[in-house]
């Protein structure tokens, strides 16, 4: 393997990248002239530098501050003095909590759980963050009102927020915390004559 | 124009089908043997002696009774004496109301609107059946509890939801009927990374 | 089965139309008024009657003259004076022929064999007109000077082509008739880039 | 503008990738670990470094040879003794000769031309290495016999096809060059019945 190949490899990890594309990517790059890359090289340099991994929400993010350890540095919305710390929202990934702060329709906390939980599945805490989940809502205990499971709506997602509010069944009822689950019913777009049997049946379920 | 030319123009207004496939359509007849295009003749011409426009809920169907007019026969839906005759859902067009009693999700009553509503449209009563759903109603009085207005989830069928709400605001009133429109929020298969932000705002106000 | 039903089988033949769509085309003929369907219904009996299969081409095309039975009427291309013919094009059905016609780039006479040759089949004679293509070529003798086989670009297609040539081996050499298949390269719209092995191949093959 | 906003706009040059998926590609490279980070800057380092234009043909490839400089090594292909050296293909760009010789059907030399002449252009010859053509013609004038033009089949391809004839009809007379394009007809899973009239006709007109 050159280094053409060993590159299409690694492109051919990126999201929704095949090994024709990968490839194109390559001789992209090697088309293209030394400041180009140059610029890449230094910006992925950057980013791997700043990047740091909230201790609170778990996200991604990019940390100006050099004074603490990647791993102690917490995150600008986990630091935001106007956020509501009475909901927390539990989200899979990081994509989704970008997708939902967009919509500026959220004022809450976030907790990343790192993956749904497959349907049939041994070793699941090793593979989410439920433990680390159950740590966070000890620890909010006092001021934290109501979780919002915000899963997609897909039998992967489904299982997970089942598999979640069966694991945080005895905290919530504890603490006496709400678990909600993200509205279901016609979504953007949706004409009633393409529409499913279950959007329609939800659609029914929650008119209001 | 020959017949083929004639033919086609009128495949054309089928919906979903272009000039070139309403060529297709008349050639594929041409390579038919008689007895399936006999047959096609025969079906369609039951078919515009069978339907009926049924006077209470306004969607076509199948009669099989002779002994009255077309005009004067109810549909099996609205002579069903399970259905709950209590709610009356409002949708635009029979195969939106095909798609909902698929799904076996709703058992009440129907009316069939005719329509959305433009949002610029100035004749709007001789587009939809306002005056024959203010009739409906004003007959229905006594039993009935609950309209659920039930348009597909675009500027147009917002604007027909808020346009009928209007229209029905003092008989509804009046009888005191509750009047309701579809839920919103996550349908099948959304996944929150590609969802737009009123998807989202609608999930997060309709979460349970 | 109600006539909706049986309406949606007929309409699931048509090229290209799923049960959903075929079930649609059944509403939306239920919604059209009397005078749409009395056309439709008019129009598709005037095809009928007018459809005439050419005993010299095997085409379908409309025959204005009643005074020959339907089978014994010649189609207006093969009575066409001004078309050449000493070339005889070979096609697979009558859409082909239409494309054919449509480009204005061929002057000569057609023959629709009525199918391709499936790659594994014993009753070729039985599907495709093979016999009365050699009648036909018999018939023409004095004149024909090439044969064009004209298929489509697939492995049925390709295996049609080389039946075909061997069962006219014979007759094309006693009569030294020519005979060729379509030019392959490049078509229409083809990027080098995300050409297939085989049509780089052709395309090189065949430069001029 | 953060490092990720940075990132998300030199992602967005890479070939068919837009804003949202830039965005995602650094989403992806901060959700990563440090080794496949680490990983992907060396192997772009890498290219970069062993990266080289061939003086010959102007492709770009992998140069295991460090005893040159990067401009003055020639290319594999361009070395290897066994191709045939009496034929040379234009082409556009780098990822249509690696198209072409994927296919294994072109064992010639190749010339890239670095990009199509656009309809309207004064200024040729500064966008594409027509001079530089030319002055490889007669360095090879000994052994040339053909020139191959192998551009993508839409107008700007044919019409640097034109172009190129033009320039070169001098020096191809003078030498006796052939001078020949790719052929044209019908490319893999071309349907008849779909075909455009241009395809036709060159698929008629290149019969064989």
């Amino acid at each position: 393997m050159d280094t053409i190949d060993k590159l299409t490899e690694i492109f051919k990890e990126f999201p929704g990248i095949g090994e024709r594309q990968a490839r194109r990517f390559v001789y992209f790059l090697m088309s293209k002239n030394g400041s180009y890359v140059d610029n890449l090289l230094l910006l992925v340099k950057d980013l791997k530098n700043e990047i740091a991994q909230c201790p609170e929400c778990f996200r991604f993010f990019i940390s100006k501050d050099k004074s603490l350890p990647a791993g102690r540095q917490v995150c600008d919305i986990c630091l935001n003095q106007h956020i509501d710390s009475a909901i927390l929202m539990i989200v899979e990934k990081d994509s989704d909590l970008e997708s939902i702060q967009k919509s500026r329709a959220y004022h809450g906390k976030y907790f990343v759980l790192g993956g749904l939980v497959p349907i049939v599945e041994k070793n699941t805490k090793t593979r989410v963050r439920v433990n680390e989940l159950i740590g966070k809502i000890k620890k909010e205990e006092k001021g934290l009102k109501e979780i919002i499971l915000a899963f997609s709506l897909n039998p992967q997602g489904d299982h997970t927020d089942l598999y979640i509010r069966n694991e945080l069944q005895n905290i919530t009822e504890n603490f006496e915390i709400k678990i909600s689950s993200l509205g279901r019913g016609l979504s953007t777009g949706t004409e009633l004559e393409y529409s499913d049997n279950d959007t329609i049946k939800n659609a029914l379920k929650n008119r209001q």
